[in-house]
């Protein structure tokens, strides 16, 4: 079986193999499922760490500084660059940016770039399928870049267990637009271009936007850096490491683990019921007759809803 | 019964209780279904807008001018503001912008700002009962605003009649970056800040993107405006208009409307079938259970979601 025969060659770290293993998650559904059952008693070695922020932010710069900064230490690295908004696929970020020469000619480090188009089963489970090949292929740290803050993206980053929220100087009121649920997110915070004006005052900011929020255990630190001078990324990553001893120490790594397991769970479960249920809805051109009834204002949503709903048994 | 009094107070143009409902839709969703059963009936009249578009294109300014110019032709205007990242309701909009002072205090003009917080059934069930609200209260035309161009917003743009793409001069690659899955949706293109350097080159990337696209019965205007001048926005509206007869010259209102009414009831079916699929999971602890086995490797997320979907009859 070819899956088998990947699976086999990945586990040896055949670069080749899991390029062909990522591909194929991206567009059959089907096989994904086989690969990931396959594969997944070997996954969870990998330190996941999760990059975000607004566009503008140098979050490419950031990543590949950081992934020479492994590389210099001595680690492997994945690195999945996450373009919901892009045409393309498995190009499209690769293509439009420079990534560093020594790093995609580096066989320690491992680049994907992942767009919606070509992702049947949702870009979100795709790219969950793409950490674990790459955590199967050894790669101690991935990386989780992407291109902005959307709803997409931060359901996407939060699968990581360190988030770096990037911010930079300047951002001024989009710096207020992206606080709701989505600062409160970051585990370390990464002011780039700090060679730029006001970079103290949008760290002051991130700190007075942390003393308003809920007291926590452990306190994001706020990390200075100028990724385009490679300023600070070793602190940075230095903060990466800490947090993830913080995580095993205090027994969050293990929480935080099957939280998104159990959130991974769930959306498995919402795709095939839905599946399931919409099929069934079918029955009979049942759906459609019903929304014809709205249509014509016979008929609200709500009491549509509830008579599709009585098709299946009380069993749901 | 409450409800039946305000929605009788709404069925007579009472503003107080069409603010009043609003605000109950945001906040119950049990009273928000027992709202729109009531009302649904009435709803169907308005010609509603969307208006999206990247962040900084003026939609606010643009959104009010629409709304003078529709005053001055005599019709009654609901706008509903949509900004999904502001951690305040009812007010965030409106609080930070400078709304103008003549339609805030104008019987013919209601204003809406909407956000995540307090929108219990998320923020697009929430929006379209704040718009079927204003439907029944008497509005000819609503006009949905969105802040950008996020999946939630475009979601929530696309149940309108008539979307309106507002673009800017000088975007540069933002104009790439939001083409895909984005673009296509645009009914009307409007080329805001037409006084600014570019617009014209903007237009014309506007106008080839369009070439570039699938050959459609109605090709998109393309209106260049200066909404902070009000040049512009009586041709932008006559556009919206036209665009409104050929919905329904051409059969695809009646279209369009049914596959939104479609999408809103299989929303509405996820929602319900998930929230008993999540309690029936609950049973036994059987969703912590596999999360656990999962986490130790024991068990495969997908295999998880079988054997919980196992727990179901067959009837789904």
């Amino acid at each position: 079986m070819l899956i088998l025969e990947y699976v086999d060659k990945l586990l040896n770290g055949d670069r080749r193999a899991c390029a062909r293993l990522i591909s194929i998650v991206e567009n059959d559904e089907e096989e994904a499922k086989n690969i990931i059952k396959e594969i997944y008693k070997y996954t969870g070695k990998a330190h996941v760490i999760g990059i975000t922020g607004p566009p503008g932010g140098g979050k490419s710069t950031l990543t590949d500084k950081l992934a020479k900064e492994l590389r210099n230490r001595g680690k492997t690295v994945g690195i999945v660059a996450i373009d919901p908004t892009s045409p393309f696929t498995g190009g499209s970020i690769l293509g439009d940016r420079i990534r560093m020469q020594d790093l995609a000619t580096d066989p320690g480090v491992f680049i994907r770039s992942m767009g919606t188009r070509g992702c049947l089963g949702g870009l979100s489970k795709a790219t969950q399928s793409a950490v674990k090949i790459l955590d199967v292929y050894g790669a101690d740290y991935i990386i989780i870049e992407t291109v902005g803050v959307g709803q997409s993206e931060i359901d996407i980053v939060k699968t990581a267990d360190t988030i770096v929220m990037v911010m930079v100087p300047g951002l001024g009121d989009d710096i207020q637009a992206i606080k709701a649920g989505v600062m409160e997110i970051g585990d370390i915070f990464a002011i780039n271009k700090s060679d730029l004006d006001g970079a103290n005052r949008t760290a002051a900011e991130v700190k007075a936007m942390l003393d308003m929020g809920p007291r926590k255990d452990r306190r994001p630190p706020i990390v200075q850096v100028v990724a385009s001078l490679n300023k600070g990324t070793s602190e940075l990553l230095d903060e990466i490491i800490n947090h993830m001893e913080y995580l095993k120490s205090s027994g969050e790594l293990k929480k935080r683990r099957e939280d998104n397991i159990k959130t991974e769970i769930i959306k498995l479960i919402e795709t095939e019921v839905m599946k399931r249920v919409l099929e069934k809805s079918q029955t009979n051109h049942a759906l459609e007759k019903v929304t014809a009834s709205v249509a014509n204002r016979k008929m609200d949503p709500f009491s549509a809803c509830e008579s599709i709903i009585k098709l299946f048994s009380d069993n749901i």
